[in-house]
């Protein structure tokens, strides 16, 4: 997202103004702007930057409540700065979204009387009952409102995307749709369930082996679908987007039709009394209203996709360690240009991305990044989720940290893999601090674990050396990763906060500890690790469980002190870097001897100066 | 519980066969008989033993359905040994309660039309919503009945206890109990409820600072009370059963009734509108179906003074620390009993652990055992749960493991210790798998964590070393233990599934990670410990918590394989002995030379065996 300067920036009050008026013309007193569209995702296309378009944030999650004199954004702690950087002061007041929730908000603004108003495609049941809550207890009247009131004053609205909807065939996921979506029948009939709608992209692109491009990062089309129990699928997607020859590839159970078909569909379940299933937290209250008023049973439950997507089959795990070898090579190469260029030259944090970008684009196989990148210098690194503009780029100077976190899409896998660079001569702080960070990090790839194990119950292994000296990180350890898909994808992860889900062999997740120094520097490690089954050690009684580490990048030997590492900790770090030498060397051939030179000097084992020290 | 030998062993058929006749006479089909009683603790007094009476299973969880023509128990994981050896397999089937619940008995065994009872004050809300959807979707009926048909039929029932109710002093609580019933009464406004029903006998006990003596090993009066908003607690308690001056000591707002008055308060409450809190799994069903009955909104909530409870006063702690003080002594006493006599002579588990309590005995403040010893020798370690009888009681042989987990009530404290010790020569797994334990324990003990950490994040701590080969323990890692109270008490624990209570200073909790070879050994080291606040390290930036160990007794070095401790551990173990020994030598003064030089050797540093090893 470029920044604007004061001369393009688009006129916010006028746009506020003409809701206003819309608003009024239609007797409502104020209305609910989510950042998500229809499908609830991370992303979504410039035709539903609604929130952008009516505040000018920027960030991936928010909402605003304009009411006809006056208006409040919620954000929550990742954008207490950006918000107050790209939203007018005297349009929006600041909220913070957990501590100040616009349940507060509602009950000290809504009169008695008053018609709140919201777009039910864009909101979900739980959200809808809270905000229902909020307001009648404020006196007054959520309204659901069938066009967008928003919509209708935003003129130069983008169209929707077209992207092309493409096979992706057995080779990337090693399982057939139709095997896909037996299975998931097999979890209808088991839960008494005639049938389940999906909005998650993510979930439809898994379950009929498909690929689009309708979002920014995520290689997805945007559509819905019914799943049936005797596993025919309805799909309601846009015609014009499949590629020549999908249906064949999809097979005469998956039925397409138009998107304005769903309404019908929904209408012909609940005639039919069907016990309908829905995600509450997913998809779109609009659905949920359709069945109810139609007849249907809703009953609220999980997306029954969610588990068997987590669960890569061994061609997406075959698949997603090529693709790592792929995008190791462009992040070797750019590590060796900060270390040989940074140090001569002026290089920003801007100029660092570009750099890195253009490294993976020289592959075939490149299909976008599968988010943002984060590029942050010193100060910028403890801001989690830094993204740079050309007010904030900074330059990296000589006695910082630099952090980059990125990753890239490919067809065979999805990659996501930060490192810490010192830039010229570390602190001692710094170098403790990031070695802590390490040992969590290692604690983690190293973890063995008995099958039923949480990804909650080894968040704290992550944490430990941190809590030794009073430091901690104030976000997850780990997020599941799709295959060529989502890069934060569900239901596992290992986090302070409880989740029942228990680690299988199959399962994608990020192992990234941090540590960030408020206006000073920040720290992460982050490579993705696959869950496999083990060896039993001989005298074993439990099926045991631990991580494959898929990413392949040198960690920052500058920033490590070897006399803070244990025995098992120096191993696993040199054997690491020996798997990232032996594994990237042959790679890097046509790459220049420096590359190459520079690879085995970063990845010299740890052990030899450890002794030296020890000594 | 005493072994009983057939021939004077109950005539289970002939008590059986009187329920159903009784049942039959008052047209019902079936009866469940929960262990629980009123107060749905793990003890109960004698005259509530109904499940013993009726089976003669001796376990403190476990259910029974007798039907007119069949009947079941259900009892879990702890008790399918036990129960095939106390309980005639012709007159029950055995059930596991968890992966053959009653749930499915029930609609394999209830007809349609079939009225199957149980009695209302021994079963909660939750309890009781389970089995009516299980009866009825079996076609039956769940009715409840207003006097207990198996009392009907149990001629020889014991009288209730009376024991006699005390004032527990500011001394001992160092809290008033006015200042307790105004902090609950605060929880209540905010909650938004008039009053709250208590019927756990140790919430009672700690609100209004008594404690009485009508359970085995908890020193609890047995009662009800309604606490109010305005600060007043009705307490229905058998008249017979306060000490002269009691009165006073509780002062005008705790008002005493008959127990026969609660039904009426109850209508009271709901006469006035009242909204009134329960615990779904705590105060019985009866209580809720009067107050429904009554016109009262009820509310189900949290028992106010489970958290206020918990975390001990500074008063309460330092009688913690005197308590244990006092127990180590009667601990190391009979450790050095046991490695003088029983390598001389035959000792058995019942030898031990009446030896054990002989030496607590010795001490004027010895209030009784809290909980029934485990001396448990060899393979009988391996059952968590043990408990030692005439037939199954082994001797302590040469070459093996025994384990003694026990624990006394004192006026100032209650304790709990477990410790496992080498007879003769361990094997060196034993010691091995003894070592990883105690290491568990001492990542638990030596934990430094960020406020707002729960007992679930610690737990994966203690079991890493296990995990590393490939073991683990199916137990949880700690329980909260009252003062001069519940041996296990709520809310706060270590264990694997989640809690959301995080630890705050002055809770108690335990510490007792383990290891059991079924047929072979058990191995557990249990200490308590009080959640401290520390000094901050040096660059901070958490306020951080960890424990202080009030356990003192001697970890068997003789099972410690010290390579396999880091420096951290070692140098924990070794502070831990000098700080038993520097606290027990002077106790031990009167004792005989013999003990003391007992425990000199038993507490050596482990550092400088260590040393000679790695060099």
């Amino acid at each position: 997202m470029p920044d604007e300067t004061p001369l393009d920036r688009p006129d916010y009050h006028d746009r506020v103004a003409r809701l206003r008026a819309e608003l009024s013309a239609r007797g409502l007193h104020g209305f609910i702007i989510p950042r998500s569209d229809e499908h609830q995702g991370e992303d979504v296309p410039a035709c539903s930057e609604r929130l952008l378009w009516i505040s000018g944030f920027g960030g991936t999650a928010g909402t605003a409540i304009v009411m006809v004199d006056k208006a409040a954004i919620f954000v929550d702690g990742r954008y207490t700065l950006q918000v107050r950087d790209q939203v007018a002061e005297d349009l929006f007041a600041y909220r913070h979204l957990i501590e100040e929730p616009p349940k507060t908000w509602l009950l000290e603004t809504v009169g008695p009387g008053q018609k709140i108003a919201f777009d039910p495609w864009l909101m979900t049941r739980n959200q809808v009952a809270r905000y229902q809550a909020a307001v009648e207890k404020a006196g007054g009247e959520l309204v659901a409102v069938d066009d967008n009131p928003l919509d209708a004053v935003w003129l130069d609205r983008p169209p929707a995307p077209k992207a092309t909807i493409r096979a992706h065939g057995l080779e990337y996921t090693g399982l057939e749709s139709s095997v896909k979506r037996e299975r998931v029948a097999e979890t209808l009939s088991r839960e008494g369930l005639d049938a389940v709608v999906l909005g998650a992209p993510d979930s439809i692109a898994w379950l009929l082996n498909v690929r689009g491009g309708d979002l920014p990062n995520a290689p997805q089309p945007l559509s819905f679908a019914i799943v049936n129990k005797n596993t025919k699928v309805e799909w309601f997607v846009d015609p014009d987007k499949p590629e020549e020859g999908l249906g064949q590839f999809l097979g005469p159970d998956v039925i397409r039709h138009e998107p304005g078909q769903l309404g019908a569909a929904l209408d012909a379940l609940g005639k039919s009394g069907a016990s309908v299933g829905l995600n509450a937290n997913m998809e779109p209250e609009w659905i949920h209203r359709r069945l109810k008023s139609s007849g249907a049973t809703v009953r609220m439950v999980g997306d029954p996709c969610a588990l068997p997507k987590a669960i890569k089959t061994s061609v997406e795990l075959a698949g997603m360690r090529s693709a790592h070898l792929r995008d190791a090579v462009a992040v070797v190469r750019f590590l060796h240009w900060l270390d040989t260029v940074a140090s001569r030259q002026s290089v920003t944090e801007i100029d660092a991305s570009d750099q890195l970008e253009a490294f993976r684009r020289e592959n075939h196989m490149f299909r976008g990044l599968s988010f943002p990148t984060i590029s942050a210098a010193a100060a910028n690194g403890a801001i989690v989720h830094y993204r740079a503009t050309a007010k904030t780029n900074k330059t990296l100077e000589q006695g910082s940290l630099y952090l980059v976190d990125s990753g890239a899409q490919y067809p065979d896998g999805t990659t996501d893999v930060t490192r810490t660079i010192a830039i010229g001569e570390p602190t001692g702080e710094m170098a403790e601090n990031f070695t802590r960070v390490l040992k969590g990090h290692i604690a983690i790839a190293d973890a063995r674990f008995p099958k039923g194990t949480t990804g909650s119950q080894l968040d704290p292994f992550a944490r430990r050396a941190l809590w030794e000296i009073g430091l901690d990180y104030d976000h997850g350890t780990g997020h599941g990763v799709g295959s060529y898909l989502n890069v934060h994808e569900g239901p596992h992860r290992i986090a302070k906060g409880p989740n029942a889900v228990a680690l299988q062999p199959g399962m994608i997740i990020s192992n990234e500890p941090g540590y960030y120094k408020t206006g000073a520097y920040g720290i992460r490690i982050e490579n993705l690790v696959a869950v496999t089954g083990i060896d039993p050690p001989s005298g074993a009684e439990r099926e045991m469980y631990g991580f494959e580490t898929l990413t392949l990048a040198p960690i920052d030997l500058r920033l490590v002190v070897p006399s803070l590492l244990d025995e098992t900790e120096v191993n696993w770090l040199d054997s690491y870097h020996l798997r990232v030498r032996e594994g990237l060397l042959p790679l890097l051939a046509n790459k220049g001897e420096d590359v190459q030179n520079w690879l085995v000097d970063a990845t010299q084992p740890v052990t030899a100066t450890r002794a030296l020290i020890m000594s």
